[in-house]
């Protein structure tokens, strides 16, 4: 085993356990009640799998703060950083002893659902982590009514932590912005379709508001939350955008070097489908034709050997090589914020994290 | 003019004077800003017009519960129940002299907006508000993606209210659980369509959800912001409640007893889309053949004579005699509810909006 390989297996070791807690806590913060068929549909993606790499990092932020041992506290009445000595305030009198963080981390891995939920039926997907999209498994009024509810229930869930309110507030705030710059950048994303002119810069503001916001939020909320001072959260929310916006540009990129197999869909769906990744951005820069790079826009009917000469010619481009170093650099950037935090376990697992977003193979 | 025309006339005239101030306000909160189609596509409905009723009531009991002469205080800065000598709390040390409830009105009013962009795509209705429905003016995904966008705004705009920390939780609360009830009370609709054991009482409960909350929140959120004391946020929240069921008991029978010229749709349209009301749903109970009522399910098909013969089956069965009488005792229940509030003209205001919602005739 590499030194690499045994680092991912860390990783994936401390994502599976925080996984398991968070699995737990999803069905106690939304049973399946009246009217059930609503809260199934809401459920459905929920219990379906994932990851869970925002709660993750929520959670390790947490205890990075408190500069806990890794899972040596409970989250759902995880100790303020007053309590812990390292508070940004010296009147403790109205804040509590403990909070529940595992609310906040519920609350942002219901957005995310509810936001894939959406995004499905806007692209007609018809499969989702496996399973088919909601609107396919119930139908359109109830995939877009279950979206709906886990909208307004991630709002409840985070008014549940505990907080004294001034910070309950400013979480809110965070929430609500986030969902907000979500739906821009989808709306963006799509405008992008139909233009041959997207700037670099242009694709990372997109990536920005459409991915790399709700990373973000999950590393700012326990800073808000457990009390830490302004120029943390800051650090906190920085380091989300840079790692979000890494995930998202490894994604396009594992999209066209990973076989079909492994990825569970089509490699190169993204050429054919002509959507704007910041490989295709660069290529056309250099002065790719990228819109002939395939000739049929019919996922089905691509052969493997058009998506191997249309790969070879982004390489030889260099369109990989700069998103790949692209998705680098953001990381580095993104574990130099940590620096706020103290040195610990869960600091360096948030580390970890990042490395891990661009090292994946899935 | 009868004295029931003139009371119409003025309650008409305190609601547009209230609207003028409501549709200056929402561009002030949503203004078109990149990307401009998701926020034209937000707007559009909000800007095709609306009676704007749930902002009128909330600005109403604001000025109620302060007890000043409606219209003399700026909504973008209302004085607080401590400035006005009728606080809960003996420490204003932290309490701002005046809040924005203009916020709170358009953010009640962004909420309504987006369901009803939601709701036109789930019944894939054409027209609403005399206008293409968003998702056909736009798109599909345009429409899912500018309602959700209002959702999340809806919350944005709530929290600049200028209110004391634990006030806005409080009214980001309601403002969450409307949202959620809203998403149940509809999704329960839709199972009612595919019975015909709905009860009185069910329907009263789905009413209360899909319709009456949203009243209920406008009515109740001046209470919290301004610093009103439990007992009369939940009177008003009540009042709501009773004047929000009453409304859409109210539209059901409208839409048997209004020419279609005057209703902007086909009359009796619920009964040729078999959609439950408690004028069906009594009528059921006194053994009216209620599927059969009509023999078409097309809108486009129906003939008047049909429509004239269902009602009057209905009449005869006492059904629309009893959803008047409902929606009647609704109503005074919920002017009852207003004796929480000082004597004063926004009283009168809100007991006199209260009758109009059951006496006017679109």
């Amino acid at each position: 085993m590499t030194s690499t390989e045994a680092r991912e297996k860390a990783v994936l070791a401390a994502v599976r356990e925080r996984r398991e807690v968070v699995n737990e806590a999803i069905p106690e913060e939304l049973p399946v009640q009246k009217p059930e068929r609503l809260y199934e549909a809401s459920r459905y993606l929920l219990d379906a799998g994932g990851k869970r790499l925002r709660p993750t990092i929520l959670l390790t932020t947490a205890e990075a703060l408190a500069d806990v041992e890794p899972l040596s506290e409970p989250y759902r009445a995880f100790p303020t950083l007053e309590e812990r000595g390292y508070g940004r305030t010296n009147d403790t009198a109205h804040v509590p002893e403990t909070i529940d963080v595992m609310d906040a981390a519920v609350s942002v891995e219901v957005i995310q659902s509810f936001t894939l939920i959406h995004d499905d039926i806007m692209d007609d997907d018809d499969l989702r982590r496996g399973v088919p999209a909601v609107h396919k498994a119930y139908d359109l009024e109830t995939a877009i009514l279950a979206g709906d509810t886990l909208y307004s229930k991630a709002f409840e869930i985070m008014l549940e932590t505990g907080a004294p309110s001034s910070r309950t507030v400013e979480a809110l705030e965070v929430l609500a912005t986030t969902c907000t710059k979500i739906c821009e950048g989808q709306a963006l994303d799509v405008t992008f379709e139909e233009r041959d002119d997207v700037t670099p810069e242009e694709y990372l503001e997109m990536v920005e508001q459409k991915t790399a916001v709700l990373y973000a939020a999950a590393a700012c909320l326990p800073a808000i939350l457990l009390g830490a001072d302004d120029e943390t959260v800051d650090a906190l929310y920085g380091y989300g955008l840079d790692i979000g916006r890494a995930f998202q540009i490894h994604d396009d990129v594992l999209d066209l070097t990973v076989p079909s197999e492994k990825l569970g869909k089509q490699r190169g769906s993204d050429l054919v489908e002509n959507k704007q990744t910041l490989i295709t951005v660069h290529a056309r820069d250099q002065g790719v034709d990228v819109e002939s790079l395939v000739d049929t826009d019919d996922v089905e009917a691509v052969t493997e050997a058009e998506i191997d000469e249309a790969v070879a010619e982004l390489e030889a481009a260099g369109s990989i090589e700069y998103a790949n170093e692209m998705a680098r650099d953001l990381v580095e950037q993104g574990k130099d914020r940590l620096e706020v935090l103290p040195e610990n376990e869960a600091h360096e697992l948030l580390a970890e994290l990042a490395d891990y977003l661009i090292e994946r193979s899935y």
